[in-house]
């Protein structure tokens, strides 16, 4: 049973246009599918449980990490660094108490990246033993503290390119981490990602120290504006 | 110009279909409406001014609140008392720190109209001065607290009728409510609110007294179940 070119050519043709309209009709099935779940919902609960997350700061190692950490494993933590570290353009960043180590290695790797940062943070809180806001300023990262002593900036948010909304009850420390009954929302949802990118906006204005009185200590003006950090 | 009894009938008849297609069409538009905008999303930002919630409390007042404060003001406080009193059949609370005398009532007032009440919260801060969850205990409303004395039950939210998560930075404190940068997120995403209900009872089943061991306290048992309070 032979066939003639012109019959292999027909066969072929419709096979493609068979082929084509699959894909695009799996392609469109997807959309629907990504559509109907809506934006990104992830919720985490912590303690997390200490695992290595080191492969989430270097990407093309030749070894593997032989720290004596669990490799490999997924948590909420690790979860909330990739969230993190998935910022290209920007990250706004309102958080009360900031002394984790690794969180603060991930602000400064996507400073290091280009990623612009900005922070408001707890006039109290950011002074503190272990507290990584200072090595954040130094760094070159943008700072804001909330002016008034008589207020505490309470908030544990992230906005991410403007776009991604990390929020809940986890302060940026070990002990919130490892430790506590904590929890943390990620959401697309323009929603609610708009009302936190608001707020971000009026605290770091709000808190903008040329729009303060300038503290004479020393006969010297105290002020220092976003660009001494 | 006359029109026959049999043309009058068939006109009124027409009129009638045509206003129930109508009002089916408004219905339908309505509901389309209401599922493209999705469940409930409201975020809510603190400090909030301080203004007279009588009303939420009191519905069928002869005379109206004679207090100093103002009335008739939509706040952020007032819209999280909304919400929370909307409860009919459920109320399931995780908050670490709870001293605020006016959510305090709240949670009375749901328990006294039938409302189930759950509580969860922190070891340390539930024997803070100033704590209502020694009163909500003497009402017979049923608290938990976090067995482990080195960690802190720091969640602050709450789940009305299973089906909505109040959740944010907000503890259940004066200071919070009226001086603190906070924020509190209301919602009825179902993909956000399932993992929060999980969560909860997980937290309700781990702290159960009678799955502690009792301590022994001058050769009495210490040991408390929920019926106990």
């Amino acid at each position: 049973m032979s066939m003639s070119f012109k019959e292999l050519m027909k066969v072929l043709g419709l096979g493609a246009v068979a082929f084509v309209l699959g894909v695009e009709w799996l392609n469109w099935l997807k959309r629907r599918l990504r559509d109907s779940h809506g934006p990104l919902k992830e919720v985490l609960f912590f303690p997390s449980p200490q695992v290595c997350v080191e492969h989430l700061f270097i990407h093309h190692k030749h070894f593997p990490c032989a720290c004596p950490l669990p490799h490999g494993v997924e948590t909420s933590f690790s979860r909330l660094l990739v969230h993190l570290l998935s910022a290209r353009m920007s990250l706004d960043l309102c958080v009360f108490s900031f002394s984790h180590m690794e969180l603060s290695r991930a602000i400064l790797l996507l400073h290091k990246r280009g990623v612009v940062v900005r922070v408001v943070t707890d006039r109290d809180y950011m002074t503190i033993t272990g507290s990584q806001i200072g090595a954040l300023r130094k760094a070159g990262i943008c700072v804001r503290h909330e002016m008034s002593s008589a207020v505490h900036m309470h908030h544990k948010f992230a906005l991410v390119d403007g776009r991604k909304l990390i929020t809940g009850s986890l302060n940026w420390t070990l002990t919130a981490v490892q430790s506590n009954k904590e929890n943390v929302m990620v959401t697309e949802e323009p929603e609610l990602v708009g009302p936190y990118q608001k707020e971000f906006q009026k605290l770091w204005e709000a808190n903008d120290p040329a729009n303060h009185k300038p503290q004479c200590t020393n006969g010297q003006l105290n002020i220092k504006t976003c660009k001494d950090r």
